[in-house]
């Protein structure tokens, strides 16, 4: 495959001095861009866009046609895993998406399958599709939902604001949650070897519901698990590249410095981190991914301006070991619109050179 | 009015040694109770409750018959504020709380009354009389949301996930943000004034959505106005006591170093802090309050056990200058059986002492 051309990414994220802050966004390939809007009509609901190799390329691209990025996504979704394991998954309008077949039992744990790739080949054919297309322009980043996120749906059977299933399950029969915990991270870990197999060049771990648990649960039942991930991956390529990988808790504020323990090249922050200060605390250890308020790109363009810089100057000067990657806290939201994402990035590009002299 | 009989809550908030953790829950006069249920459909709806104060002193004595509990709170809503303010508050079925005039311009926020404390005349009342019934059994605590969490009502009309609005306003127009929470950190400090005027013997500030915000923010729209408050409080007492204060912000533990140095007493944690951790880092300033999973209460017994013992070793032997309040980490859940409450509470009772000798 063709050599990289804009390793930026790669190399903060192995806290390598770059010319500039590389800057992605999460969601980057979303409902915010008419044109995705478009192919996603074309695609009928949003899991045969997944499944499309061709539709899923086409969206995965569209950001960096209109943006200078410097990085793509695989266009996909963190609960791809649980619909292969069987749980029949669908998405009802409006209302985010859902499972046929929760897990209510711990029979149903018991029974799940783990040999599930072959029912994930679609994500293998996007992941090459779209490497072949990149050629080598901006690295492309492979993705998964950390075991407990995914096991949050299953057990809710979909999106929830009080976890009280899966609270009752980690409390009540802590056995057959870790069970599935284990299941579930067998099949992550199958699942990202797979993705850099196919071409993913960096990989990112959704944990967007470990911020539900205490402290203590946290790292009983989200990070044990992500750091066991990340053991069995193989980052280590046959050329000599390393497969980065990059630890996302959404509200893991209070817990930084065990993710930045668990294995991982980078951590990913969520906007309610004060960068600078996160920088102090482990920012020898790990680069650190993030953290604007998603809401402030709805905000006049100078003040998002304005908030670029102040996170620029939150992380400071690049010194030898640093590694920031500008991103949102969190994931583009559907109403933003196109022209402030532009400004958005435009501004870390015209503004984060002179970090790095 | 009667001395105190049972001042062990008071103490563990002023960091002066007591012979056991002292203990209560948020929302600890609520629906998880039949009794309670039962005087709500007596009063009507949920403001007419509030808003009578005979049937708000009933329901604030309800956890007290049952549970051997170190404090009463105030039974009343954080939203009598805005309703003062002329906003309409009424509670939509299943909706929660919702306002009939929400603040959508500059405009309707620069015409807002501050002078409002006439209409909340019934917490007053409310507090009288609980004080008079409790006759020194133990300390009432009162309570207001913070400007900031007010301001997030007020402007989205009701409950929210995405806090849009509100943060359109605080990125777009800072000044109007600025001048909201200006006027509510008025009339916020009258209020609990004149709480404390009517025998509040503690008062808690709840920021339920200050954790929403980025770092930077937090401390511009929301500590800034909990630190303004606090610095107007008549919280020395003629009789030579001090009424202590409890600062609360949901998802603040990334920012547990500027929280306790706001003025307060104590800090509320919700269960994402590590409690020992929390006290390595700002339990040689403040008391501190929390901070279990309030899902714990729907695990069966043995587990909330465990759970009380673990929290307990956390924050570890009491020395001088320490203290812990135990409480959940948020407001208690209504579809918790009262029996686990109640194992809750015994069980703080029972393995605390050995941890204050």
């Amino acid at each position: 495959m063709a050599a990289l051309k804009n390793d930026r990414f790669i190399k903060a994220l192995l806290r390598q001095p770059v010319d500039e802050t590389p800057v992605w966004l999460m969601r980057q390939a979303g409902r915010y861009l008419p044109e995705y809007r478009e192919t996603r009509a074309k695609a009928g609901d949003f899991l045969s866009l997944c499944k499309n190799t061709e539709l899923a390329t086409e969206v995965t691209l569209q950001p960096l046609a209109r943006f200078p990025l410097d990085a793509a996504i695989l266009f996909s979704d963190i609960l791809t895993i649980p619909d292969a394991m069987g749980l029949g998954l669908y998405f009802a309008e409006g209302e985010g998406p859902k499972f046929e077949r929760p897990l209510s039992s711990q029979a149903a744990i018991e029974n799940l399958p783990i040999d599930v790739l072959g029912d994930l080949q679609y994500v293998m054919d996007a992941v090459s599709m779209i490497r072949q297309v990149l050629d080598g322009s901006v690295p492309l980043i492979g993705f998964t939902g950390s075991p407990w996120t995914l096991a949050t749906y299953m057990v809710e059977g979909g999106s929830t604001r009080e976890f009280k299933k899966i609270k009752r399950l980690l409390y009540g029969n802590p056995i057959a949650m870790h069970l599935l915990l284990d299941k579930l991270a067998i099949v992550v870990t199958d699942y990202l070897n797979a993705q850099i197999e196919a071409g993913a060049q960096v990989v990112q771990i959704f944990d967007t519901w470990g911020g539900v648990l205490s402290h203590a649960s946290y790292l009983e039942f989200s990070l044990a698990y992500i750091q066991k991930i990340i053991q069995g991956l193989n980052t280590d390529r046959p050329d000599g590249s390393v497969v980065p990988v990059i630890a996302f808790t959404k509200g893991g504020g209070p817990w930084l410095d065990a993710i930045s323990e668990c294995g991982c090249h980078a951590v990913g922050l969520d906007w309610t981190v004060d960068l600078g200060a996160a920088k102090a605390q482990i920012g020898n250890k790990v680069a650190l991914q993030g953290n604007m308020d998603p809401s402030i790109l709805l905000a006049p363009i100078p003040v998002i301006e304005q908030e670029v810089k102040r996170l620029l100057t939150s992380y400071g000067q690049h010194g030898p070991g640093d590694g920031h990657i500008f991103n949102l806290g969190h994931g583009i939201t559907p109403d933003v619109d196109p022209e402030h994402a532009a400004a958005f990035i435009a501004a870390v590009k015209k503004f984060s050179p002179s970090y790095h002299l």
